[in-house]
């Protein structure tokens, strides 16, 4: 194999241009057998492996930044910068992550995990390097899909007219996670279907030459139609518009002709949009008959591609998608919005069910979120469907557009917590914090898949202001399910087990690591108390005032940010109000970002665990006087 | 008058074509009277007269629903919907609110104060309205300057993919709040020198006669050149490709061919985009000659147009922009980045110093974070200068990007805090909430313009990770400045007046408002410790165990909200350490939304004033059985 001679972008650079076709070929091979283990982003990468060849073959990375929007497809880049032997380790605990990291390569300038960054970096590098008169390249490969968040937007409109040297690369294979929507879908499109650009300028000079040379009022109008021709042979008209060199599109698989594009890109002086079309999964066949499937994928057997099923519950995200076909059966309000995540957020169902009333509005989580608050004042029930890391991107806009105008919509906040292998890009423990200090929203999360059901049907009964739901990337515990969701009575809380020694309010997944712990303690004849504290605004004031009288220790645990998290809430409550002698400790995420690793493995590196919350409720028992470790 | 005759849309549909212009120049009139008492946004308001006129002239407000982006430019409609005789109170406490205002009149369907909003409403509105089954019209007027905020291209990639029938009036006033900047303004420039495009249209038709008739293989060439001169005629070009009608560009002060234009509109099935050229401050010389200044006014002389000044001291935003001045003499790495903000950020002196090293990005808060972010990882010292309000757009380009990236960037957060008369949209109330729980990232207030300065000197040498000032929209007190700013050790807090009763950790005006608390309580025997808890992270943890010691009941004061606040971060400092026996009181913006008023109003409405802080501390003395108040 060609791959074993090449570990560096210098050993690249030896290899003569016939050669690079092997070298992709032995890349594919490499990465369609590492991943049937692993698991990971197969797709997006497949797609990219001539692309990040030659860019790595005629550019000097480092020196040359190479920015990589989402960060998910620069496998190969890892694989020709030191890094092919890690690749066991894949998005595992300590492992090679699964996204660009700064702290495994100095190839690695910049990191990213939500989409439509690379641009901003790009020109934040490009200007920083025009400050400091160096002369390097930026180059940003960002995906068509990516291309439509807003920010991509922002950042086209300042570099084109800044007019700063740089590369974007449009890595444009029809789709993003999802088929991609949107008029910028449509409009590339257009230009994709239009190969015989070539031929067609010069039969557009051919044509022009027939118009007669015509002098005095009317020549300029004949020299502006001239002009106006160059959007026929140029395409890209859009991209020109907003100041950028337009390149392509070329065959992203034909590495002489990317060469050629790129050192045509390179005499220009301005920005440049190369336009590069790939194909996801290419050259493996089941990841290129359903790159959807193929995005992110589990383990599977590399000659069938058959994923490596596993056992288990259904996820939260399925439970959601099957109850909300369920409740738009009965309320035609219901509508599913989506940022460009039908798959991810379980509503294909839905689509399929209820075509017209599923919105894919792109990438473009502001956008949907204002969206929703509009249909809701005209009497639409939305049910905006996202994931917490990305509904970051929305904060403003949940503030402003529907929390202060007291809009009906109903958040199903997905990815709630730990996420696991996608690391510290994707962890979804900020939604409390950022969401609790606004006013009039109501917040909530489900204990099981059943609470899940009541939960949804009691955000589609409320008529009184947003109300979020907040779920975990993980398979529901697998209870019962009531014959009919009926809506939960909002702010009250349930004991889910009496004792008399300690008390844990938990949320979510929480409470199963309470019961853990609860049967620890027991052993030792502590008896812990679990609240489910399933509203986390509003909370249960009855239920708080009355645990104030009891006196006991109290824990407040959720796999969110301690910092302004739920147990913030617990402790403002009773400060509020001036009752100052109560014991609570919050146990929940600390002040740091926590990398990839199983969604088990996170919760132990941060105590989120049963076993430490029994020894965290020990230790506090013995500290205080009235030990109840010696009661029982 | 002729305005004495309107007071509602069905007045207004009595009057003939030709009578408008008179009613135009009289809601001028009125607009300059009175708003040279109460001040006010004059020159948008100016701009739009006509154009406001038409719309309730042609369409049925409200079941037609009219959309105003950022929503200060709606005071004619006001004047159209039956507000006229509110304008005395215009902007004050309980009075008219200076942006749209759903509690005021059915008339205001869609409130916003951020800018870029109007799009997505409109498109939430007109698709509610198709589902339905209805048939009114949805018009959201957005600005050029405002059409380059990302979530407006977000919404225009969804509309026109969704062709959904809908108009967007483009009020291009070439400038938003300041002169406007991007590629996208540069575009409208170029269709907008091209007044005589009519006449083009007849010129190129006679051209194209001139290509003699071909058939065969070039035919298709033929049919396509034909097609592509279309992007000569019509303009455009860029909302055509989006899947816009493009009208335009029309005077948007000649009543006819607005209505015209708008009839002309009306017939198309899918989404128009209409261009309005309009002229801010048209009308009244002083304003067409210096837009900016005339955005948003002071009180001024109707007659001269002189603003009436206000005594005192400056602003800190002033002292803000002086002291970067001096901090980016000596320091070649600071580049200062606005979104649309140069004015209100107080960097008019430093770009006319330093032209090179100021970035206006425009209206495009999340771009300039990550920007920034890939700025600072290129050894530059970014300062990022806008307003706790705007910086919301940003939170999750601060999380992901900067904090997570540990990128060296300054946040300069101006207006931090009650903003009094832009009211409930525009309040710096939730940065702290926000921000706190982001990892890295430094946080810090001042008390005064000396410790402003110190603290940019502080942020500027910092290396580590990014670093935030807030201050006020507020004079500074007027202290002495020392000769040479120096940085202030991280994470200490200083205490500014002693005493033994209580204890109040205060930050920036709070502080002021707590001296004037001691002096009160001092009559009474009470003396008030007051700490500037200058950090808001990392906090003075050797201060706080301190404290604890104590054991002085302790009141944590802030202009920010109680939920996920300072107070809430004194309170888990103690929570995690199990210190449980402390008394400690937070005093803050409750959980609601305050309307427009004077800041002072706004501080009383909720209780962040000297009186109010003396009597909680009281309050809670009496209450406690060791009451200090009968010890002096």
């Amino acid at each position: 194999m060609l791959l074993e001679q090449i570990n560096q972008p210098s050993d690249l650079k030896q290899l003569k241009v016939e050669q690079l076709p092997q070298l992709a070929a032995d890349i594919r091979q490499f990465l369609i057998e590492k991943l049937s283990v692993t698991g990971g982003h197969l797709a997006p990468n497949l797609g990219v492996v001539e692309l990040t060849i030659v860019m790595h073959y005629l550019y000097n990375s480092p020196k040359d930044k190479f920015i990589f929007d989402v960060g998910h497809q620069a496998y190969v880049h890892k694989i020709l910068t030191n890094r092919k032997d890690r690749f066991d380790t894949l998005r595992k605990h300590k492992g090679l992550c699964g996204f660009v990291k700064r702290a495994e390569s100095e190839h690695d300038v910049w990191e990213a995990g939500h989409s439509s960054t690379s641009l901003s970096a790009a020109a934040g590098m490009a200007k920083a390097r025009d400050y400091k008169n160096e002369d390097n390249q930026v180059l940003a490969v960002i995906g068509d899909g990516a291309l439509t968040g807003g920010m991509a937007f922002e950042a086209l409109n300042h570099i084109g007219h800044e007019k700063t040297k740089m590369i974007v690369v449009l890595n444009d294979n029809e789709m993003s996670i999802a088929p991609n929507v949107g008029a910028m879908h449509q409009y590339l499109g257009k230009i994709r279907s239009d190969r015989t650009y070539a031929k067609l300028k010069d039969e557009v000079e051919y044509l022009l030459k027939k118009i007669p040379a015509i002098g005095g009022k009317l020549a300029k109008t004949a020299e502006r139609v001239k002009d106006g021709l160059k959007y026929l042979v140029v395409s890209g008209v859009l991209f020109e518009e907003l100041g950028f060199t337009y390149l392509g599109p070329v065959d992203g698989h034909d590495i002489p002709k990317l060469i050629e594009l790129f050192e045509q890109a390179n005499k220009i002086e301005g920005p440049v949009l190369v336009h590069v079309i790939t194909r996801k999964g290419k050259g493996y066949s089941p990841a290129e008959a359903d790159s959807h499937k193929w995005h992110g994928i589990t383990p599977y057997k590399m000659e069938s591609g058959q994923v490596v099923k596993s056992a288990g519950n259904p996820m939260y995200t399925e439970v959601f998608g099957n109850a909300l076909i369920e409740l738009a059966e009965q309320d035609e309000r219901i509508v599913a919005v989506t940022p460009a995540m039908p798959g991810g957020s379980g509503l294909l169902k839905f689509a399929d069910r209820f075509p017209g009333r599923m919105v894919d509005v792109g990438i473009a989580e502001q956008h949907a979120a204002t969206f929703c608050a509009a249909l809701a004042m005209e009497g639409m029930k939305p049910v905006y469907a996202v994931y917490s890391t990305f509904l970051q991107r929305a904060y403003d806009q949940v503030l402003h557009d529907i929390c202060r105008q007291h809009a009906n919509v109903v958040f199903a906040i997905d990815r709630a917590g730990f996420v696991g292998p996608d690391g510290e890009t994707h962890h979804g423990v900020y939604d409390i914090a950022y969401l609790r200090h606004l006013p009039n929203i109501v917040l909530m999360m489900p204990k099981d898949e059943n609470e899940l059901r009541n939960m949804m049907k009691t955000a589609v009964d409320y008529n009184d202001g947003p109300i979020a739901i907040r779920y975990p990337r993980i398979n529901v515990p697998g209870v019962e399910i009531d014959d009919v969701m009926k809506p939960i009575p909002l702010g009250t809380w349930e004991t889910v087990r009496e004792g008399d020694s300690a008390v844990v309010l938990a949320i979510g997944p929480m409470i199963q690591a309470a019961e853990e712990a609860a049967e620890l303690l027991k052993r030792e004849g502590v008896n812990l108390r679990i609240i489910n504290a399933r509203f986390i605004k509003p909370m249960d004031e009855e239920m708080l005032l009355s645990l104030a009288k009891e006196q006991l220790p109290m824990f407040v645990m959720e796999e969110g940010t301690v910092r302004g998290g739920f147990g913030s809430a617990v402790l403002e409550f009773y400060a509020e109000r001036h009752i100052f002698d109560q014991t609570i400790v919050p146990i929940g995420v600390p002040d740091a970002f926590i990398e990839h690793g199983s969604i088990q493995q996170q919760r132990e590196e941060v105590g989120l665990t049963g076993e430490h919350l029994a020894s965290e409720v020990k230790r506090l028992l013995i500290a205080r006087s009235d030990n109840r470790l010696t009661r029982a």
